[in-house]
């Protein structure tokens, strides 16, 4: 899995910083996560070619996550776009960037599809036959949701030693990586287990913003390979993310300490601090492993 | 009249080049003409303070024009802003803005007023004591407006020697500004050609993009001090410039030989060529002064 990080910061586009919009390589898919003003500008600084875009997931319809998105659908269209363009948001994107395409008489000459989000539980919004993505319900000033993109568990590994000393013909190959035992010419069965080891641990990546602290995502994002967790603010103004609906640094860490992921990865900044590295040692005091996203950031896990 | 140019390539906004936006400094008024995508980040990056911006005036609804309005408006709630601010735009867009900030349920703590043009005809759109703003008709693919900006003449120039030399009381200077000849108390009449002269000529600015050739907007701004004319293309792409409704260099500079206009502005570029000096080039065949806008330059007249 790599994510490149687009954009972190909130609230307003600056000359520096860039609103939230990252995108996630997963099994073949570029997904493109949220998509604030400027969004086409960092995706073409990043050389992360339009084409490869195909699935677009807004988690709320706040500006700093969302304006960029009628730009970018313009734009695949003037690049000449025939490709089906998949668009996950809360209800209502689909009036939204329907109106503006009317406005401008400018329809898409590609498929544009909405699936637009109301569900209060967690579902299944995108699944293959590699991997799956949920969404997280999360707490915000609007519907808002997370989204969880996970990795299948895949074959089991074909354990090469062992097939050759128990002569095991190829065909069997494909039955072994599925997990299935082998019964030869004879009679004999051997067993799977013998035949091969289990396959790696599927990743996951959770991406939760913009939410006010709700421990009760805990369970559904329990050993995510990765977590991102907005932090606007730290825990010096605890009071202001109580009030607009944001985590402060320290309970993004809590929340991954909760819930014992590999990484923590903050982002969502409030510009109103110095430096961003403040928001590390605020986290750094409840869990280990914990990076600061930012602007053209990359990760790979 | 300060015109300071923000971003002038057309189609989508790239790394290194902007959709439309201009600023207009005029008669202590700063109009925001147009407003592509990322024409927030160019604000600040010129430091053109948001507050000094109490009217926009957009052309047509094509996103390069207008897509960046939403997170302006948005970025001026969070900054806090109180003072009334006037949107001047084709019908529709009150819906558009309006249905953003709904999804977003983010609404404007400022009065924000959408004054929606239909009309055919040009017509005065803004008016106070010391200027006029008219539209000009164009020819796009969409309902587009151009804008002219037009300062009043102002008060006559008042001859200093003049009135000292007829002993012309100061309680008169205000009426020979205004054109009044000056009875004395002894019934002489000085006529005001004696005491003044003439104010400066009234400065005006045409801007007109996106248009095909339009030759007929020709009177409307006749001697303009400066016109701004989209040139999209060159002759070598006219065919291309019919199809999409734009015009060429030397289409622009054949409507600022017929207005006989001050200084010919260039602009909306399709980033197709490799230089824009070519469109200079070509428009110099057919009038003298033209000039190349380009994004962050910064032209006074």
């Amino acid at each position: 899995m790599k994510l490149q990080i687009l954009g972190c910061y909130a609230a307003t586009p600056r000359t520096m910083t860039n609103p939230t919009s990252q995108v996630l390589e997963i099994k073949n898919h570029m997904f493109l996560i949220d998509c604030g003003e400027g969004t086409q500008v960092q995706l073409r600084k990043h050389k992360i070619k339009f084409s490869r875009i195909n699935h677009i997931f807004i988690s709320h319809l706040h500006g700093d996550h969302f304006f960029g998105l009628p730009g970018l659908i313009s734009t695949f269209r003037l690049l000449g776009r025939e490709k089906e363009l998949y668009v996950y948001g809360p209800k209502g994107i689909k009036e939204a960037i329907t109106l503006l395409l009317k406005l401008g008489d400018s329809w898409t000459n590609y498929p544009l599809h909405f699936h637009e989000l109301t569900n209060r539980e967690p579902e299944i919004i995108f699944e293959d036959d590699k991997m799956v993505v949920e969404t997280i319900r999360l707490n915000h000033r609007v519907y808002t949701n997370g989204f969880l993109f996970k990795e299948k568990p895949g074959e089991r590994k074909l354990n090469v030693e062992a097939v050759e000393k128990y002569k095991v013909d190829r065909a069997y190959y494909q039955n072994i990586k599925n997990g299935k035992d082998v019964i030869m010419d004879d009679g004999t069965i051997i067993s799977n287990a013998k035949l091969s080891s289990d396959p790696p641990q599927p990743k996951s990546y959770a991406y939760c913003s913009d939410t006010g602290y709700k421990p009760d995502i805990v369970g559904q994002i329990k050993d995510a390979t990765a977590l991102y967790h907005e932090a606007t603010f730290l825990e010096t103004e605890a009071h202001l993310a109580v009030k607009t609906k944001h985590s402060t640094a320290k309970e993004a860490a809590a929340i991954a300490k909760a819930a014992e992921v590999g990484k923590l990865i903050l982002g969502h900044y409030s510009t109103r601090y110095k430096s961003i590295e403040l928001f590390k040692e605020e986290a750094l005091e409840i869990f280990p492993n914990v990076v600061l996203a930012d602007d053209g950031k990359f990760f790979e896990f």
